[in-house]
Protein backbone atom coordinates (compact mmCIF):
# COMPACT_ATOMS: atom_id res chain seq x y z
CA UNK A 1 0.00 0.00 0.00
CA UNK A 2 1.45 3.48 -1.51
CA UNK A 3 1.29 6.34 1.69
CA UNK A 4 -0.68 8.89 0.39
CA UNK A 5 -0.11 12.56 1.29
CA UNK A 6 -2.63 14.70 2.73
CA UNK A 7 -4.00 15.69 -0.89
CA UNK A 8 -3.99 11.92 -1.68
CA UNK A 9 -1.14 11.70 -4.00
CA UNK A 10 0.53 9.16 -3.74
CA UNK A 11 4.47 9.69 -2.41
CA UNK A 12 6.37 6.99 -3.41
CA UNK A 13 9.47 6.18 -0.52
CA UNK A 14 12.49 5.24 -2.37
CA UNK A 15 14.65 3.17 -0.29
CA UNK A 16 18.22 3.64 -2.33
CA UNK A 17 17.64 7.31 -2.23
CA UNK A 18 16.68 7.23 2.00
CA UNK A 19 19.73 4.85 2.48
CA UNK A 20 21.57 7.63 0.47
CA UNK A 21 20.33 10.51 2.16
CA UNK A 22 21.64 8.34 5.71
CA UNK A 23 24.63 7.10 4.46
CA UNK A 24 25.59 11.83 4.52
CA UNK A 25 24.11 11.83 7.78
CA UNK A 26 24.76 8.95 9.70
CA UNK A 27 26.98 8.44 12.67
CA UNK A 28 27.32 10.65 15.57
CA UNK A 29 29.39 13.78 13.86
CA UNK A 30 28.54 13.68 10.06
CA UNK A 31 25.29 15.94 10.75
CA UNK A 32 26.79 18.11 13.35
CA UNK A 33 29.83 18.77 10.74
CA UNK A 34 27.50 19.84 7.86
CA UNK A 35 25.74 22.32 10.15
CA UNK A 36 28.49 23.72 11.65
CA UNK A 37 29.86 24.79 8.60
CA UNK A 38 27.06 26.01 7.18
CA UNK A 39 28.24 28.66 4.08
CA UNK A 40 31.44 28.95 5.95
CA UNK A 41 34.67 27.84 5.37
CA UNK A 42 36.85 25.82 8.14
CA UNK A 43 40.19 25.17 8.88
CA UNK A 44 40.80 21.40 10.65
CA UNK A 45 41.59 23.38 13.64
CA UNK A 46 38.14 25.39 13.69
CA UNK A 47 36.32 22.13 13.97
CA UNK A 48 38.39 20.70 16.69
CA UNK A 49 38.14 24.05 18.83
CA UNK A 50 34.07 23.41 17.99
CA UNK A 51 33.89 19.83 18.49
CA UNK A 52 36.51 19.74 21.53
CA UNK A 53 34.78 15.91 22.79
CA UNK A 54 35.51 15.30 19.02
CA UNK A 55 39.08 12.67 18.66
CA UNK A 56 41.06 14.49 15.99
CA UNK A 57 41.45 11.06 14.84
CA UNK A 58 37.65 10.76 14.22
CA UNK A 59 37.40 13.68 12.85
CA UNK A 60 40.34 13.72 10.45
CA UNK A 61 37.94 10.19 9.06
CA UNK A 62 34.52 11.91 8.80
CA UNK A 63 36.00 14.73 7.41
CA UNK A 64 37.92 12.43 4.68
CA UNK A 65 34.40 10.74 4.43
CA UNK A 66 32.59 13.85 3.55
CA UNK A 67 35.16 14.60 1.04
CA UNK A 68 34.76 11.33 -0.62
CA UNK A 69 30.78 11.73 -0.33
CA UNK A 70 30.60 14.87 -2.31
CA UNK A 71 29.45 17.28 0.80
CA UNK A 72 33.03 18.89 1.50
CA UNK A 73 35.62 19.84 -0.80
CA UNK A 74 38.87 19.87 0.60
CA UNK A 75 41.37 22.82 -0.54
CA UNK A 76 45.15 22.84 0.21
CA UNK A 77 46.76 26.12 -0.25
CA UNK A 78 50.59 25.54 -1.01
CA UNK A 79 52.09 27.62 1.52
CA UNK A 80 54.54 26.87 4.26
CA UNK A 81 53.13 25.33 6.54
CA UNK A 82 50.21 24.12 3.75
CA UNK A 83 46.52 25.55 4.46
CA UNK A 84 44.24 23.31 4.52
CA UNK A 85 40.62 24.54 3.92
CA UNK A 86 36.77 22.72 3.84
CA UNK A 87 33.29 23.90 2.52
CA UNK A 88 30.94 22.27 1.77
CA UNK A 89 30.18 21.40 -2.18
CA UNK A 90 26.86 22.93 -4.09
CA UNK A 91 25.43 19.55 -3.62
CA UNK A 92 26.31 20.29 0.09
CA UNK A 93 24.34 23.88 0.46
CA UNK A 94 21.66 22.82 -1.48
CA UNK A 95 21.27 20.00 1.07
CA UNK A 96 21.64 22.45 4.05
CA UNK A 97 18.57 24.03 4.24
CA UNK A 98 17.02 20.24 4.44
CA UNK A 99 19.36 19.32 7.04
CA UNK A 100 19.53 22.24 9.26
CA UNK A 101 15.28 21.58 9.96
CA UNK A 102 16.26 18.07 11.40
CA UNK A 103 17.35 20.44 14.25
CA UNK A 104 13.32 20.63 14.18
CA UNK A 105 12.82 17.40 14.29
CA UNK A 106 14.59 17.30 17.39
CA UNK A 107 12.82 19.59 18.90
CA UNK A 108 9.95 18.30 18.69
CA UNK A 109 11.28 15.33 20.28
CA UNK A 110 13.33 16.74 22.93
CA UNK B 1 32.49 30.57 15.12
CA UNK B 2 28.80 30.91 14.74
CA UNK B 3 27.66 29.76 11.55
CA UNK B 4 25.59 32.28 9.93
CA UNK B 5 22.78 31.81 6.88
CA UNK B 6 22.49 33.90 3.70
CA UNK B 7 20.87 36.49 5.54
CA UNK B 8 23.80 36.69 7.84
CA UNK B 9 21.56 35.92 11.21
CA UNK B 10 23.57 33.32 13.16
CA UNK B 11 22.07 30.00 13.09
CA UNK B 12 23.08 28.31 16.21
CA UNK B 13 24.02 24.66 15.76
CA UNK B 14 22.47 22.97 18.83
CA UNK B 15 24.14 19.64 19.50
CA UNK B 16 21.04 18.27 21.63
CA UNK B 17 18.95 18.99 18.84
CA UNK B 18 21.03 16.83 16.29
CA UNK B 19 21.59 14.00 18.81
CA UNK B 20 17.50 14.00 19.41
CA UNK B 21 16.51 13.79 15.44
CA UNK B 22 19.55 11.12 14.76
CA UNK B 23 17.98 9.07 17.08
CA UNK B 24 14.73 9.12 15.57
CA UNK B 25 16.35 8.10 12.28
CA UNK B 26 19.26 6.13 12.86
CA UNK B 27 19.74 2.80 11.65
CA UNK B 28 19.28 1.19 8.73
CA UNK B 29 15.02 1.41 8.93
CA UNK B 30 13.88 3.56 11.39
CA UNK B 31 13.12 6.62 8.58
CA UNK B 32 12.32 3.97 6.00
CA UNK B 33 9.58 2.90 8.65
CA UNK B 34 8.41 6.62 9.26
CA UNK B 35 8.07 7.50 5.75
CA UNK B 36 6.76 4.12 4.85
CA UNK B 37 3.88 4.58 7.38
CA UNK B 38 3.26 8.32 6.89
CA UNK B 39 0.06 8.99 7.56
CA UNK B 40 -1.66 5.68 7.30
CA UNK B 41 -2.46 3.11 9.93
CA UNK B 42 0.11 -0.12 9.30
CA UNK B 43 -0.66 -3.57 11.17
CA UNK B 44 2.42 -5.42 11.71
CA UNK B 45 1.70 -7.88 8.45
CA UNK B 46 2.17 -4.90 6.43
CA UNK B 47 4.94 -3.74 7.39
CA UNK B 48 6.73 -6.75 6.61
CA UNK B 49 4.80 -7.51 3.15
CA UNK B 50 6.67 -3.84 2.18
CA UNK B 51 10.10 -4.82 4.17
CA UNK B 52 10.82 -8.36 2.77
CA UNK B 53 14.39 -7.98 3.41
CA UNK B 54 13.78 -6.57 6.99
CA UNK B 55 14.16 -9.53 9.60
CA UNK B 56 10.82 -10.20 11.89
CA UNK B 57 12.97 -9.75 14.72
CA UNK B 58 14.32 -6.75 13.83
CA UNK B 59 11.35 -4.84 12.81
CA UNK B 60 9.71 -5.85 15.90
CA UNK B 61 12.10 -4.18 18.02
CA UNK B 62 12.47 -1.29 15.72
CA UNK B 63 8.55 -0.86 15.87
CA UNK B 64 9.18 -1.42 19.65
CA UNK B 65 11.64 1.66 19.83
CA UNK B 66 9.76 3.89 17.54
CA UNK B 67 7.04 3.35 20.16
CA UNK B 68 9.35 4.14 23.27
CA UNK B 69 10.70 7.58 21.21
CA UNK B 70 6.84 8.97 20.89
CA UNK B 71 7.26 8.48 16.95
CA UNK B 72 4.88 5.62 16.27
CA UNK B 73 1.60 4.20 18.58
CA UNK B 74 0.61 0.88 19.05
CA UNK B 75 -2.91 0.51 19.65
CA UNK B 76 -4.13 -3.07 20.35
CA UNK B 77 -7.59 -4.07 19.81
CA UNK B 78 -9.13 -6.64 22.18
CA UNK B 79 -10.30 -9.39 19.43
CA UNK B 80 -9.54 -12.80 18.94
CA UNK B 81 -6.95 -13.24 17.99
CA UNK B 82 -6.04 -9.10 18.80
CA UNK B 83 -5.77 -6.94 16.26
CA UNK B 84 -2.49 -4.70 16.54
CA UNK B 85 -1.89 -1.29 14.53
CA UNK B 86 0.46 1.23 14.60
CA UNK B 87 0.48 4.75 13.76
CA UNK B 88 2.44 8.11 13.89
CA UNK B 89 1.95 10.06 16.94
CA UNK B 90 1.26 13.53 16.36
CA UNK B 91 5.08 14.27 17.20
CA UNK B 92 5.33 11.96 14.18
CA UNK B 93 3.35 13.73 11.77
CA UNK B 94 4.49 16.67 12.43
CA UNK B 95 7.91 15.63 11.85
CA UNK B 96 7.24 13.65 8.45
CA UNK B 97 7.53 16.86 5.90
CA UNK B 98 10.82 17.46 7.34
CA UNK B 99 11.65 13.41 7.03
CA UNK B 100 10.11 13.37 3.51
CA UNK B 101 12.30 15.82 2.35
CA UNK B 102 15.33 14.05 3.38
CA UNK B 103 15.12 11.64 0.10
CA UNK B 104 15.96 14.74 -1.46
CA UNK B 105 19.19 14.74 -0.01
CA UNK B 106 19.59 11.21 -1.12
CA UNK B 107 18.62 12.40 -4.64
CA UNK B 108 21.08 14.72 -4.60
CA UNK B 109 23.78 12.46 -3.63
CA UNK B 110 22.45 9.71 -5.86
Amino acid sequence: MVPKNRNNVPTPVDFTLISKALVIISGKWRLTIILLIGEDTFRFRQFREQLPSMSEKMLAGELKALVALDVLTRTVYAEVPPRVEYSLTKKGRLALPILRQLQQVGHLFN
